[in-house]
């Protein structure tokens, strides 16, 4: 018999689970085709998730072993799952981070700011208040002044994702040839944001839906939810 | 008896080659032990280089291979050289040209707007119509006025090179624990700018620095030239 994978994870009011971080982990555990039993936490049960000790999710428990940050649950993975891996190299490792960097600091940066505010609004009562005072004192500023940005700031963000789409006319997914952990980290961005937006990210006909609806498709449908918003305006 | 390997690289007026994209080929021999034969071009010789038909440098010559791209003759280099792999995987090639994608798009796209009247200026003077009627006719203007932006630009440029100290912050190479592609990559773009660089690009004490430090001492000071200019200005 299997030890239980239990994934912790964040949840808006509605019961999706939004964020960027536990995507890719919930990617990366289809990824090896292992069953998890996922339990959901809103904004202030973090803390006490897990027995307690952790301040973000995505948190895994594994028997004896607890473990956050995402990277190193992906390590974790590929030790105690050696087959399908997320990193067949130390160099893969080190590059699919390079990537997050770049991806957080030039891009998901810019949305975190514009969609702050719909995810205060998504998130559950009880956690508005911490989210809010949170985030506006690492923002500088109230919710709705970043949010009152986003319609000027939105080509910025799309201008951002070019390296994406340069790299996807090349080949079919981040990593290759097949879907890997950058890809992953991609679409967590694009599924954290289609949790909440109220209005979408993407212009109609960006050439990165594409990809983006091949992602949602993996592992028997992994990205859709009918709770989900539009990524893009209707064609 | 082996074969001799030949690079055809881009020179500016007092012989010093500057192209990003041959540095990190440069890089790569070094890397894999090879002896090359470097071949000067300036920028409106680059067309009859090596017999004709390339519009760019870097380019290989391996007995009867001629090669352009310097993807491609990475790519060369680890088939006619599998000792000391540049890729050691595919999903390590893709993850190298996905941060390249990601490096030339968020922050050397705009050092080059901010230097091209510099580079304009340290080319050779046959060469400089063709390089400003060029490169104006890319940017939408004169080099004058791309380079009036420098001072006000550079904060920026500096920000965008953010994730590169977040992953040095945890390793000292950016493919990892030892040098890699992604280094030579990333050093190619700094070198690049030593070539010309009438203000350094970088601010006293940029922790981006002691990387940059010891990528130009690999392999014997491969990117030291006492004809470079400084990066930043003295602490």
């Amino acid at each position: 018999m299997t030890t239980p994978l239990r994934l912790h994870q964040l949840v808006i009011d509605n019961g999706l689970a939004i964020s960027p971080f536990v995507w890719r982990i919930r990617y990366a555990l289809a990824h090896k085709g292992l069953e998890v039993e996922e339990v959901p936490a809103g904004f202030t049960d973090i803390p006490k998730a897990a027995g307690g000790g952790f301040k973000t999710v995505p948190i895994l428990e594994h028997g004896d072993t607890r473990i956050s940050e995402s990277f190193d649950i992906a390590d974790y993975l590929d030790r105690a799952f050696p087959d399908a891996p997320l990193f067949a190299t130390r160099g893969e490792r080190a590059a699919a981070q390079l990537f997050d960097s770049f991806y957080l600091w030039s891009a998901m940066r810019m949305a975190h700011g514009f969609y702050a505010l719909d995810i205060h609004n998504a998130a559950r009562a009880v956690d508005r208040p911490y989210y809010r005072q949170s985030r506006e004192a690492r923002f500088g500023g109230p919710l709705e002044e970043m949010a009152a940005g986003r319609d000027a700031g939105l080509p910025a963000f799309r201008e951002a994702l070019q390296p994406l789409r340069m790299t996807l006319a090349r080949q079919p997914w981040l990593a290759g040839d097949a879907p890997g952990y950058a890809d992953y980290i991609g679409l967590g961005g694009f599924l954290w944001l289609a949790g909440v937006a109220s209005a979408p990210p993407l212009a109609a006909g960006d050439p990165l839906l594409g990809w983006i609806d091949r992602g949602r498709d993996l592992y028997g449908g992994l990205g859709r939810d009918p709770r989900q918003r539009p990524l893009a305006a209707p064609n």
